[in-house]
């Protein structure tokens, strides 16, 4: 058994279904408006131009910028593709605040009421605290405490970013988990001393795309993950909760 | 009924019993070293040395430092003259945190939850992350996002430290209601233009220091906050939760 006191969560893909999310709202917001496009070739250009818009700012070419600023810059560059550049500037605000809206996966909200049971749940996140605390109230994902970007003021996979949320916690790194479905991310928590759970999430980016359920049975031994998980619920089974 | 989004807490005081908690914890450790104290006596100088060490950071004389520092320092000061100075390091550490495991008044868990099913339940407080954490899971105070001193980067009652809680959440500083049993802190955050609720803390300083209970129904009318409540439950009561 891990002996941890903190699970630091990443959110977007590993909680929450951001692509469903983004496609549902962008439906709604082209039938409004008689533009034609395919919601989910939407959500996957707007995630596409993500971690580009916070290279910038890891790299130090620009200064911290929350999400939903690069949302919405993000949103306006792709909005041509899709017709979608004479939206009116509430439906832009309601598109980016459809980040705030994500649905949990089908075991997030119940897998998170067991874990947090035993340990801290945190959230280890680049979303912005109001993004992360709407979805949380919209999703019923019942975090004790919200870190990541703005608290840390650094970007994932930056080594600050993991370390000083492990520190706002008191923890040690090697008290902290990180949860999540990326392996960059995991990597970098690694890195800073941090115990890794990894979360299977094969829709991530569409059932198209999916890989054999069976795959996850392989990782352990492969990637050396402490924890391999097909789902929040399993993590916690896992973790004796 | 006032149009609020979010609840932004004080903690000391309005949702947790410091000087109880604290009494109680150095007694235990004045027992086990066989020191004769007046635990409440000690929680008052502990307490006492609170203001005038963030004082020297409000006043730009000494860069920010987190509570649990202070305190340290501050019981270090207290505690030769209640023949404490001689404890150990585990013992001086025990005391320290013992501000993470403070009780909450008798109303505060399940007022809480209440009002969380209707707003957004934010910390406020001068505590640090880690302090604030703790203290939640240990006397299951249900917030959604843990605001405050490391976030804003300052000290109530500075203007920043409301202002920046507020932006943090997306919100106007009129659409989020500061819950708090100091008029200071009141006063602050309306004059940034927050809206406020009074809450009636008789005991905090203890039951010796009882101001009359039905002094609370003249309140509103000399004091002009907008809402001015008996006890949490009280305040989900009349914010109709």
């Amino acid at each position: 058994m891990l002996r941890v006191k903190a699970l630091l969560f990443d959110v977007f893909g590993t909680v929450v279904d951001w692509r469903s999310g983004i496609a549902r709202e962008v439906e709604s917001i082209a039938k409004k408006n008689d533009i034609s496009l395919d919601p989910f070739d939407f959500a996957d250009a707007w995630r596409a131009e993500y971690q580009p818009a916070m290279e910038e700012i890891r790299k130090g070419r620009r200064s911290f910028t929350i999400l939903d600023i690069l949302h919405m810059e993000n949103l306006k560059k792709i909005a041509p593709k899709f017709n979608l550049h004479n939206l009116s500037d509430d439906d832009f605000e309601f598109l980016v605040t459809a980040w705030h809206r994500l649905p949990g996966w089908p075991d997030s909200s119940d897998g998170l009421s067991l874990l947090k049971k035993k340990y801290i749940l945190a959230t280890q996140s680049n979303g912005n605290i109001a993004l992360i605390v709407n979805m949380a109230k919209f999703s019923n994902l019942n975090w004790d405490v919200i870190l990541g970007a703005e608290v840390t003021g650094h970007y994932k996979p930056e080594p600050e970013a993991y370390l000083k949320a492990c520190n706002a916690l008191n923890f040690k790194t090697e008290e902290c988990l990180m949860v999540a479905a990326h392996e960059d991310d995991l990597r970098s928590a690694r890195q800073q001393g941090m115990k890794t759970a990894y979360v299977h999430r094969p829709f991530e980016y569409g059932k198209d795309k999916l890989f054999d359920i069976a795959e996850v049975n392989d990782y352990k031994g492969d990637r050396e993950w402490d924890i391999v998980s097909t789902d929040l619920k399993n993590l916690a089974k896992q973790l004796g909760c």
